[in-house]
């Protein structure tokens, strides 16, 4: 009989995070200060994240060990399922070998909370009474006011207007984990003030939202920052996912030949493929490859510049170095507020730079079409995020089918849609539109980037 | 450290399913023909089921061999988890274990598939081309829609209008799936058209969609009628979950005293205690208590008559000995649709009559609010009746607290309730009524019930 899924045990869960940075032949280039430019020295970053956050985001150990307390928690679900997808590659006909990772068994439904329980405890730790945080479709706002709740500290959640209104499900699972949740912007900071001034309609962007949580955070005592994705302390909680899969791949008696996820931060996709680009780094495994998809909306891999640049729209955090579109760009209202992000991780783009991983876009009506192909054969109804790196399995499967190999194809299943029916339901009605991004708009919100001689 | 999910392999899936008549004192009686009230043959029941259904539904063996095809399917997602509600446990600050098998994980997300899965087996095997059926809440609705489309079926579903309203997202599920949604009672069938010509705005009941899947299915060439609770060959395909439980126990090292699950036709909670009360039965565990659990709107076996009545309202179905509040009976619109059923599994009448189990009747904001309790500590947001279980847990968990006994709580945690949060928007904005029901609607509608002789 086929063997769907193959499953560890919580005593398999690792003990030990890893940090790729010792083993990047180029690292990312240090974050400079929001307002001087200069440097960031980490008294910089104490304003805004727990102290020991801030070591581990420019930690050089290569191991990094998991509190007992977090592997604990991780443990309510984790290790999570990887499953071959047998029957999907039966609809496909592809001699393709596809597995995946399945993220969506958390009870926030993503990877997203693998960093947020890590993020509180060190908070916790700090003896801080809440955290103030962004969300875009909702999963990272979700897995924060989950983790808060268990360790019974308050969240204040900035959410992206569009998808505030998009997805009313998300709103109310927070609200239900304990969290309060208010539309970004909002007339509850300055940031978020100053943006309705200009235009009162806006969709909002998680530019926006981060300069609002931050606001917030700064000016309440007690209470600090909290990112989801992009920085290197998020990246390196998320590598539990990776340290698993190898496990588990082994388990299959398999090693993947191509690695897939989507990337509006990049740290779903990096947690399950770092670990294995180590290989890739050390000349182990050179032909790996390793394919980041994002949005046509919000093309910073693809479209975007590799350059210094504010992570929010306020200008209020650091300034870090990668692929951006824009401070300032407002990206589509697609239904994936995931990938709207102007950024992207610097760890990402600097391998991207160094060719050790590539990266593709995608329009949303091609991703659902093959997140419902999936959909039907598999049963899992993945986020809209995730239907983008579905679309890029699907190619590459494709590819396969034409040439006849039997490639090993690997994604991150990253989290369930059950919150993003709304977007299924426009595709099923043809409403879905595809958005055609001009060259002009990214080149004028390029031109706003900080001026710093390198 | 804590052991919070105790796992089995897809190896440990059983390969029998099993039926608890033969080991009941006394077994339900034989069901009756709709129009004559004669006693109902095998062949009455050819137009509507597939025969493999039928003749299950009668069967005396014990252990009845699970297909191949049907366990590699339903190893797409099983064995499922069986958690310990540690962090619930220290939340109530109860002596009590508590337990609680894990069905969320299914792609439609609850229990349902385990008999979507087996029913589409044997309809494909007599050639049918598709299924119509009935569902409350959409958790019906959607593993038939989801198991119809990996047998290349076709599915029609008609929706309670009540639920068809409330839970739009249930709706975008079905047809992701490839299945064709409608609010019954609708334009499409007799039945439909004659409950709208009395009570247009009606918010439907389950009998009454029950008699639209009906009519549908036997004037279709091809079709057949699915039905998701209630009849003895559903809850035999559930007893999978028990089954797994009973070996997720032993590794835990404890047997339950307490077992919980909520009612509505009752097969999710037959599928987790029927294999346990094998030991109640043959008299190896007296004292086993086994706790049905209904909501007040439609509380069948708390205040209705023990009497034959018609599955469905139009009175096409066939005619069972049951608790019933009448099959006219339209419940008050509670967001837990999957209780809004007017009758009862007949094992568990039976059974309940025989003293074998019991059964009480929550109101829903009190409901909601150990849900809402349950997903603060243990992450998972439960379906509404699921929600009904977990306050029975929470109220057995309170009188161990009280007495100092640490009993062993199992109950079965049968779905998530991600398509069901406007429920618990409802809840927070304190807009969720509590219906008081009077005696003179259940006696009038049990004033309905045929004239047998017995």
């Amino acid at each position: 009989m086929t063997q769907y899924k193959y499953i560890l045990e919580e005593k398999d869960l690792p003990t030990h995070w890893y940090n790729v940075i010792p083993d990047m032949k180029t690292p990312p280039p240090p974050y400079r200060h929001p307002a001087t430019l200069d440097l960031l020295g980490p008294d910089d970053l104490a304003p805004i994240f727990p102290q020991a956050l801030i070591e581990q985001e420019v930690s050089q150990e290569r191991l990094i060990e998991i509190p007992d307390e977090v592997q604990d928690i991780l443990k309510m679900w984790r290790p999570s399922p990887l499953y071959r997808a047998s029957r999907w590659e039966k609809v496909l006909d592809t001699p393709a070998k596809i597995y995946y990772k399945w993220e969506g068994v958390s009870p926030p439904g993503s990877h997203k909370p693998n960093t947020a329980v890590a993020q509180c405890y060190y908070a916790k730790e700090e003896g801080l009474e809440g955290f103030a945080t962004e969300t875009g479709a909702g999963q990272w706002g979700s897995a924060l006011c989950f983790a808060t709740q268990i360790f019974g500290m308050k969240c204040k959640v900035f959410m992206v207007t569009i998808s505030y209104h998009q997805k009313p499900y998300r709103r109310i699972a927070m609200e239900t984990w304990g969290g309060t949740v208010v539309p970004s912007p909002s007339s509850e900071t300055k940031a978020g003030r100053d943006i309705l001034a200009v235009d009162p309609e806006t969709s909002g962007s998680l530019g926006i939202a981060i300069s609002e949580a931050i606001e917030y955070a700064v000016t309440h005592d007690g209470w600090k920052y909290s990112l989801g994705s992009v920085v290197n302390f998020v990246l390196l909680h998320q590598t539990v996912v990776g340290l698993e899969a190898m496990k588990q791949m082994e388990m299959a008696g398999d090693y993947p030949d191509i690695l897939i996820g989507c990337v509006g931060g990049g740290s779903n996709f990096a947690g399950l493929f770092l670990p294995f680009i180590k290989d890739k780094l050390d000349g182990t495994k050179p032909a790996l490859r390793v394919i980041n998809v994002e949005s046509t909306a919000c093309p910073s891999l693809t479209r975007g510049l590799y350059a210094y640049d504010w992570g929010d729209t306020a200008k209020t955090g650091p300034v870090v170095k990668m692929h951006t579109v824009g401070h300032g760009f407002i990206p589509a209202p697609v239904h994936a507020g995931g990938l709207r992000y102007h950024g992207m991780s610097p760890i990402i783009c600097r391998l991207l730079e160094d060719r050790f991983v590539e990266a593709r876009a995608y329009h949303q009506n091609t991703v659902f079409e093959a997140a419902q192909s999936f959909a039907r054969a598999e049963g899992f109804i993945v986020a809209p995020e995730t239907a983008h790196a579905i679309k890029a399995v699907y190619d590459e499967a494709m590819a396969c089918k034409e040439s006849g190999e039997s490639k090993v194809i690997l994604f991150n299943n990253s989290g369930h849609g059950h919150f993003d029916l709304e977007a299924y339901d426009s595709y099923h009605l043809k409403r879905l539109p595809d958005f055609e991004l001009e060259d002009t708009k990214i080149q004028k919100a390029l031109e706003e980037l900080p001026q710093i001689p390198e």
